[in-house]
C-alpha cells in the first residue's frame, strides 16, 4: 500500500507475541497480521509502545518488521516504531525499517536526558530524522511513559517540515489537539493515540487514531469514525462512551498484560508480556474479559 | 432566576474589581454585571478562581455576592464560589451565600492537606456540604491551582447524591469528560471549565461551560454552543479553533492579569489584580490586545 | 522571651485541639502549652501546618495565638503561622499576631495561583510582609502541601532583606539545604522542617528545626541537636535513624491524625482533626502507638 | 582489583568520548582512564548516565567496557552500567560485561512502562539480575531521568538479597538516605549519586559516592570523605558547600555538555555530546570554566 500524503483512519499498534520460551513467536504474530488484514482497520503499527518495543533488541525489531510487512502484504498501511534515544540510532533504525517496506516511521520523543532536551534539541532531532528517512515520519508523543510532552508550538513548527507527516499524541488533552490542528500546516495528520478520545479528536479535525483498542475491537473503532464522517454525531458519541471501559481495560487499567488477555478473548494469538512486565492475575484477567463482554466485543475469528 | 435542575449554557466566572486603593470597587463590579445581564450569557459565577476568591477575606466575599445578585436582579443565573478548606467553613459560606440569593454554589476541592484527602474524605466533604446547602452544589475541580483531580469514579458516585447538580472541570482531559458523562446519573451537569475545550466537551455530552473567555467574548462562546445544538459542527469547530488564542491570552498564557487587560479592551471595568498577582507589563498587555483583535473580539459596550 | 537575631534550636509546630463539638478546646490547648513549657523545647509554633491552620477561620486563629502566648508566658520562643494567600491578608494577620506578643511570624508561600507566581511575585510578597511586620519573618516552604518550592537563589536574595530571619524548609533535599546555607547572609536561619533530616541539616549548618515529632518526642529531638553540638556524631546519627519511624508515623505515613494519636499516647490533650481530615481507624492508631513504643518514646506527663 | 563486599569511596561515572565524526574515540577514552588511575579515585563507572549510555548501541557499550577495563588494569575498581529495559536484556548485558572483567554491575531501574512496574515487578527484576550476574549488583536510582524512585522499603528488601551489594541514589533526599541505611542489611552500600550531598550522606552512613564531579575534581571529593572520616566535620562541611557550584555546573545546570567543558578545562579528552544532546554555547561554556576556577579546581594533568 502506498502511503497517502496524510495518514488517516484507524490503526492498531499491534502486540508482539512471545512464546513460552520467552522468544519471539513470529508465526503467532503473522497469524494476527493475517487476521487484521481482513478487518476494517486502515493499517497497523509494529513496535509501538503496545508492541513492547522497549523490551526488544534491535534484531528482534527487524524480524518483527519483516514478518509484519510480509504477512500484511500491502493490504493495509504498515507503520513501525523506529525511535531510539540517540538521533543516529533513530536514523539507522528508520532506514533499515524503510528498506523492509514500511509506509511510515513512528518516532517517539527521546526522553532519557529530558531535563536537557529543549525546543531546539527536539526540533533538530526530528528534522534530522525526517531528512534521513526514506519514508514519511510521524512524531510520537507518549507522555505517560516518556514524561515528555511536546509544546503545540513545536509540533506546529515541525508540521511544516518536509517528510514529517503527522503526530500520534496519546495524552487526551483536547485543548492541545485543537492547538495542533489550528496551528499545523494543511495536510499534517493529528492522530489520536488512544480510543478514549477518538470521537472528540475527530470533531476537532484529527484524521484518525492509533488505538490499542483497535487490536481487539477494530470494527467498533471504525464505526465511530464512520458515524462521525456521516454526520451521525449522536451514535458516534454513544459508541465513544461505550468504548471507554474496554479501552481502559487494555490501556490505563491493565496495560499491555490486559491487552494480551483481550487478544486471546477475541481469538488472536497473545502469549504473555516480557519481564519486567508481569501477566495479570486471574481476577484481573476476568475483569478484562467481562469488560469486553459487557461492551459487546466478540471474537474476530 | 430559578435554578433549573441541570445547569446548562455559557457562564462567565466574573472578575473581582479592585480600585486604586486596593479595596473592592463594587460600583465597577456592578457596572460589569449590568453589562453581562444584557449579553447572551446564561449566567455568571462570582468568586471563582478568576474572581480571585483566594485573595479575598470573608466579608469581601459577602459584599461581592450581594452586589452581584442585586445587579443581575434575576436576569441571569447566579452562581458563587463558596468552597473553603474545611468542611464547616464551606458550609458556613455556602449557607450565607444562599441566603443572599445565589442559584448554585460552586465548591472547590479542599486541597491543602491533599496527601491526606482520599476518596472517602472527598466523598464525605461534598456530601456534607450538599446536605447542608439550601441551593444545589456544583463540584469544582481546578487541578492547575489545587493539585487535586477527582477520579471519575468518585465524581460519578457524587453525581447520584441529592443536591449535587454537576461539576466544573477545568482540566481539558477529553477521556475524563467522557468517563464522567458515561458514568454519572442522568441530569448531572458536566461543565467545561475552559473555553479551549467547549466544543469537544459539548460533543461528548457536556451541558455548557464556565469560561473565563465568556467574560470578554460571550457571544462567540454562545455561538459555539448554538452551532453545536444546530448540528452545524463545522462552524462550531472553526469557532472553537479560532477562540484558542484569545482563550490562552486570558488563562494559561497571561492569567487573571491578562483577563483584566482584555476586560478593559472590551469596555468593562477591570482594575488591577491583587498582590501577589502582578499586573502585566506593557509588552504582555499589547499581546493580549492584539490577540483579541486578531480573533475579532470587540467591545461589549 | 525576646527573639534572638537567629532563631535556633528545636521548635514544636503545635496541634490545635478541637473538642467533641468541633469547636476549639482552648483549655486543652493551654494545658499542652503548659506541658511544653517544661520540656527542653526552644519554642513552639502556633498555626503551622500541623496546627491545621488552613482549617481555621481568622478569629479562631487569633484566639489560639492569644491562648498560646499567655500559656507559654515567655518561657519559650513563640512563633505563629500568619501566612495568607494575599499579601495584604498576610500583613493584616501578621500585625495582629505581633500585637499579641509572638516572637516570629512564619509565613507560608502563597500558592493558589502558583502558575502565575514567579520569582518577582514571591520576592515582592515576602519583602512587603517583612517591611510591614513588627516581628522578624520566617519563610515557610511546605511543597508537599502547597506545590511550591522556592529556588535557592530566591531564598538567598530574601535572606539579605531586613526583618527576614530565616526559612523553614520541609522538603528534606540535602543539596538545597546546602545551597541556602552557602548562599545566604550570615545570621540567616535555615530550620529543618521535619525531624527526618534534622541531623544532616545541622551538619550542613542549619540552626535547628521546626519538627512535628517535637510535639511528642521533644527530648529525643533535642538530644540529636546536643550530640551534634558536642561533636558526638555517631550518637547523633544513631538517634536520627531511630527517630525516622516515629517521625513518619506523625507525618508522611499518618499525618495530623497520626500526630493526634501520638499526642494522646504521651499524655497530651489531642482530640480529633477537623474535617475533611479524618481520624485514623483503630488499626492505624495501633501502628502509631506501637511505633512510638518501639522507638522508646514515652509519656511527657 | 577484587571487589570488596561493600563498595566504598569516591567513584567517577566517566564520560564517553566521541570524535568529530561522531564515533567512539577509544584512544581519548583510554587516556582519561589512564589519568584517573593516577588520582585518588577509588574507582570508575563506565556507562553511567554521565557516560551517555542511553545514546550508545550494544556493541559500542562492549567496546567501551573493554577499553576501560584494559586501561585501568586493576588499579581501580571498575563498575559498568548494564541496565536495559527488559530483564533478559539486562542479564545479557551484565553477563557480557562481567566476562570482560568489571567488578560491579550498576543496574538502572527499568522505566519505560513505569505505570505498570510495581513493587513486585522491580523486586523480581533485580533478584533475577542478581541471580544471573557473575559480579555483585548495585541498584541505580536516577529519578530525574527515569521518573522512577524506589521506595525505601523495597530497597531494604533487596538489600538482603544475595549478590545485591548496594545502591546509587541520585535524589539527594536526606530522609530517604537515612531510611535506606536504617533498614538495610549490614554491609549494604548506600552511595550518594551526586557530589551535592556527599557529606550529609556520609554523616548518615553512606559508604561513598558515584559523583559526576569526581570526573573533574577527584581530590576535592576525596578530601570531603577524608575529612569526614577524620572527624573533621567543619572542614568537610566547608568543602561540601564550596563544591555545590562546580557540581551544579556539571550536573543540574549544564548537564553532560557542561561536564565535557569542565573535562577539557582540567586537561582530559572530552569531545562533544551525542545528539540530541547539544553542546553548550560559548556563554554557557564560560560559565562552567569560571565556576571551576572560582572553586579552585585546576588541571589534573
Amino acid at each position: 500500500m502506498t502511503a497517502s500524503k496524510t495518514p488517516s483512519g484507524v490503526f492498531a499498534p499491534v502486540a508482539t507475541v512471545f512464546g513460552d520460551d520467552g522468544e519471539l513467536d513470529l508465526a503467532g504474530f503473522a497469524r494476527n497480521m493475517e487476521i487484521y488484514s481482513s478487518t476494517e482497520l486502515d493499517g497497523i503499527v509494529i513496535l509501538g509502545s503496545n508492541g513492547e518495543y522497549a523490551l526488544l533488541d534491535t534484531e528482534e525489531k527487524m524480524r518483527l518488521i519483516e514478518a509484519g510487512v510480509n504477512a500484511v502484504n500491502r493490504r493495509k498501511v504498515v507503520m513501525a516504531g523506529t525511535g531510539a534515544e540517540s538521533t543516529r540510532g533513530t536514523i539507522a533504525l528508520t532506514q533499515r525499517a524503510a528498506e523492509m517496506g514500511i509506509d511510515y516511521a513512528l518516532v517517539v520523543t527521546p526522553h532519557y536526558y529530558k531535563p536537557r532536551y529543549d525546543h531546539l534539541a527536539y526540533a533538530d532531532h526530528f528534522k534530522a530524522v525526517a531528512d534521513a528517512s526514506p519514508v514519511p515520519v510521524l512524531i510520537y508523543v507518549m507522555a505517560a511513559y516518556t514524561g515528555v510532552d511536546l509544546a503545540s508550538a513545536l509540533v506546529c513548527e515541525l508540521a511544516g517540515y518536509p517528510n514529517i507527516a503527522g503526530i500520534k499524541d496519546s495524552g487526551g488533552n483536547a485543548p492541545k489537539v485543537g492547538e495542533m490542528i489550528a496551528g499545523a500546516a494543511h495536510g499534517f495528520a493529528v492522530l489520536a493515540g488512544s480510543a478514549n478520545f477518538l470521537y472528540p479528536a475527530l470533531c476537532l479535525g484529527a484524521t484518525g487514531g492509533i488505538l490499542a483498542l483497535g487490536n481487539v475491537a477494530p470494527s467498533q473503532c471504525k464505526e465511530i469514525q464512520r458515524c462521525f464522517e456521516d454526520g451521525n454525531h449522536e451514535r458516534a458519541r454513544d459508541l465513544q462512551l461505550k468504548m471507554l471501559a474496554p479501552n481502559a481495560a487494555v490501556t490505563t487499567k491493565h496495560g499491555i498484560p490486559g491487552l494480551k488477555i483481550a487478544m486471546e478473548y477475541v481469538g488472536l494469538t497473545a502469549g504473555v508480556p516480557r519481564a519486567p512486565l508481569r501477566p495479570l492475575n486471574e481476577r484481573e484477567a476476568d475483569d478484562v474479559r467481562q469488560t469486553m463482554a459487557s461492551a459487546g466485543i466478540g471474537r474476530l475469528v
